[in-house]
């Protein structure tokens, strides 16, 4: 039985059709929204299909969850699978299952499907993230749930009791939430080195020597505040580990629990690992753009005029060469590495990799 | 039990008997052909195969479906499992299964396991995509036939009645579809843009001056054109939305189809967007290689020796210098911003991304 | 029921009990370790807890599983689940399960779960490889093992009778097995070929023109050696099939077993595929970098320098323009073709494509 007549409540009836399922929804103006299901879906007022039901998908809106007290009676024993969403995080005190859960005590009911859209269930489950997260404090309702689920083509992922709704709820709400901390604090990295350079580069010799280097901003000092960036996020990546080993050290124990600022920052090594790398990449784009660039033109071709009119034929600094090749070399290197790291951090990669394969490459 | 001899009824024998099933296979030469098969699955001939198996997978090709009909009277009851693939998309005006089901009106025929290759079937389920996809128009022999996949390793997709059955042969013989009008789009804007940029750089200069330019065709006339295609791709990708809003303001309802033109634009959104990143990749790499040609080399002498022999020391245009360090500033953070993009099209990351996330990094 | 207090028996519990099981787990002192477990799990002395359980995962190590014999009388009958791994491969003659087998001949032994680490199993099943290998010689044993770790949201992969148990057992030991004799072979290629670009381009232009080049060693000798070993690797990935196909040709046969070295071969084409790749992708950007070379920085002012003394005005060799436009522009292509083969090798890709698609873009 679906209850509602909106997009979802559409294509879980489609797709519950599609499975095999005798479908039967209830509405309060039947005639009216026969047109908008399937010919395999009975449509029917909401009491008579409640009756004809055993498992009932609530497909309203949270607000309107009052309207079906009516139906209590008729709802007694049956299974209520809770397929809603909310549009901010923790907007209600409680999950819209615990609340429907609340309204009819003599109902199972059962949070799921809220994490698929309605475009996967009406396209199928051959794309697209095909779990299901489910939860309910009855054991045998949520095994039949996690059943017609597995029928119609998803992966039922058990999240234990009723308590989980409000997490489950949350998911589809969530926006990058591992990566904010990471963000700021590339983003604080920047700002500072950046100041730095630009103080470095442009104003110390503007006051010093009254040269104006404006035009080292846009690449130049963002060129220079990269790396510093990536070095910095990189050592941010592997210090924790060793914090963490220190602390199981000194405690003699590793079932204490760590504090809850490391155990944030051990979370997080992965994206801040990413970040890193994405500086790194940027500052090798940024340095082979040399080249292309007017004033390294313009540079070079005044040292040559300069040299030619002087007659002085060739200036040849070994000290110079080496440095500069084996900089470029060991930059090589370590941008090969970082991008084998990144690689491996692919899910479909990470997935293949065994622990050991994992810190080895680590 | 499993009817034929070939290599998918040989890995299908093998995988079956490994996963605990006991498999007879039915061959009208049973002793030349038992060795082929594992030691666990017996080998007989077909009329005895069919009568010890409840569910009989036919390994065998449609044109010869018709040799069955001597078995006709003890298949009456079964459940024939059709796993055959056709050479061309659409070669007969029904697909197998449907046919298989005309010919055997008393038996229940299952498509299933056709999209899985002999050496997926062998390897074992490990590797490789892992979907069978499954049609019919009895649903307990679907689900009977969905259990054995399950058993076998494999993630069973039901995919409704027997009028699937077309659509799931027509898969394995598919060659990207859904690239085929990007591809030729993104050809035909490069001839278009190609052709105005050889005009422009190669054959005005030619007419007007004389002069010699077609070094340029390789590296600089492709250089100029790449981006001009990135940047129509890329608006493309972006118009089809704009559009689809206007036409559902325009007819106030959401539930009204969109045109089908509309409809296939709307679908090939990722591919035009990963072909306008692909051009942009493009177009950085030959811009990079500027300084290697030997063209840019003597222009660049040819200046330096003109300003050393007229004594001009320093040339220094701030005007060029800005523009040129902007541009390239620019073009890296739109290549950066790209790049995220493209990554986020990767199945295994698109798949771990909640729909907020997905039109977040859109 | 669980046997053992280490941290993976305690993740178990945790999921078990999350899962909805009852879970009893048996420990020699139940009372200090019940603080370790959950709540919902009740710990108590081994005997006990292995009287209430009909399967018991026995998470202790293989150096105590004789400390169990003592309790053989109650675990007549049961179904003993062993999760344990080694640390070395093939440490032991027989696999840990077949060992526990043999000390209990009047259970059923199953092996499962190994290849999941406490962390997977406690954080739920939502990230990381979900796949639990499973093998057992009792098809029911096997079959209740693999819907218990069903319901905990793990995916069982029937991995065939007891002597699988090895293989199972080294899977979390071995360390990127298919990619040793790929990278040995890299390896190989590079010192070869680096030795006889060395040669050339720095030991004889010192010993016949007593010049001092050893500063292209960094950088210059690296890059001419990487494209020579890239262009061997990518031969070797598209040899084998024509060997094969020979061999095929030769013997009539597609049914006769590739020689040993071959079918190796084959199944390492793609690692030495990407290794190409690899290379390529690194000569790409060591080329790049030629301008930010001092090197190449003095070469061209000393050029300049020469010609404005000499008063020449402009050289153009326009064979010389032309080769290397065409030189560069046909590398860019190729690697651009390159890393198409190398995204389409990504796992997540790889399994959205049928065999046609793939065979059309090797």
């Amino acid at each position: 039985g679906v209850l509602g007549s909106g997009d979802f409540a559409r294509s879980l009836a489609v797709r519950l059709a599609c499975s095999g399922f005798k479908v039967v929804v209830g509405s309060r103006n039947p005639k009216r929204k026969a047109s908008l299901f399937p010919a395999a879906a009975e449509v029917t007022f909401q009491a008579e299909a409640v009756k004809k039901a055993d498992v009932i998908f609530v497909a309203i809106f949270r607000e309107h969850y009052s309207t079906l007290c009516d139906l209590a009676n008729v709802l007694v024993g049956k299974i209520l699978v809770d397929v809603s969403n909310n549009t901010e995080i923790n907007h209600h005190k409680e999950s819209n299952a615990e609340y429907l859960a609340s309204l009819f005590p003599a109902c199972t009911v059962v949070k799921a499907f809220n994490v698929v859209s309605a475009w996967t269930l009406q396209s199928g489950a051959r794309d697209g993230n095909k779990q299901v997260l489910i939860c309910s404090n009855n054991q045998e309702a949520k095994r039949t749930v996690a059943e017609i689920a597995q029928v119609m083509g998803f992966t039922p992922v058990d999240m234990g009791c009723m308590s989980s709704a409000c997490e489950i709820e949350n998911i589809p709400l969530r926006l990058l939430p591992a990566w904010k901390i990471p963000i700021f604090l590339a983003l604080g990295l920047f700002l500072c080195f950046f100041t730095y350079n630009l103080i470095r580069q442009v104003v110390h010799p503007y006051i010093r020597e009254q040269k104006n280097k404006l035009y080292k901003i846009p690449i130049e000092v963002v060129n220079t505040t990269l790396p510093c960036v990536s070095y910095v996020m990189l050592s941010l990546v592997y210090l924790p580990g060793v914090l963490a080993a220190c602390s199981q050290l000194y405690y003699g124990t590793k079932y204490r629990r760590f504090p809850d600022w490391l155990d944030q920052w051990l979370q997080h090594r992965k994206q801040i690992g990413l970040l890193s790398f994405f500086c790194a990449a940027l500052h090798a784009v940024y340095s082979l753009c040399l080249p292309m660039r007017r004033s390294h033109r313009y540079l070079l071709i005044e040292t040559a005029v300069k040299q030619a009119v002087e007659k002085k034929m060739t200036i040849w600094v070994e000290e110079e060469v080496w440095r500069m090749e084996i900089y470029i070399s060991v930059g090589i290197i370590a941008l090969g590495l970082l991008s084998l790291l990144a690689i491996t951090s692919l899910p479909s990669i990470a997935n293949s990799l065994n622990w050991r394969e994992f810190s080895f490459i680590q």
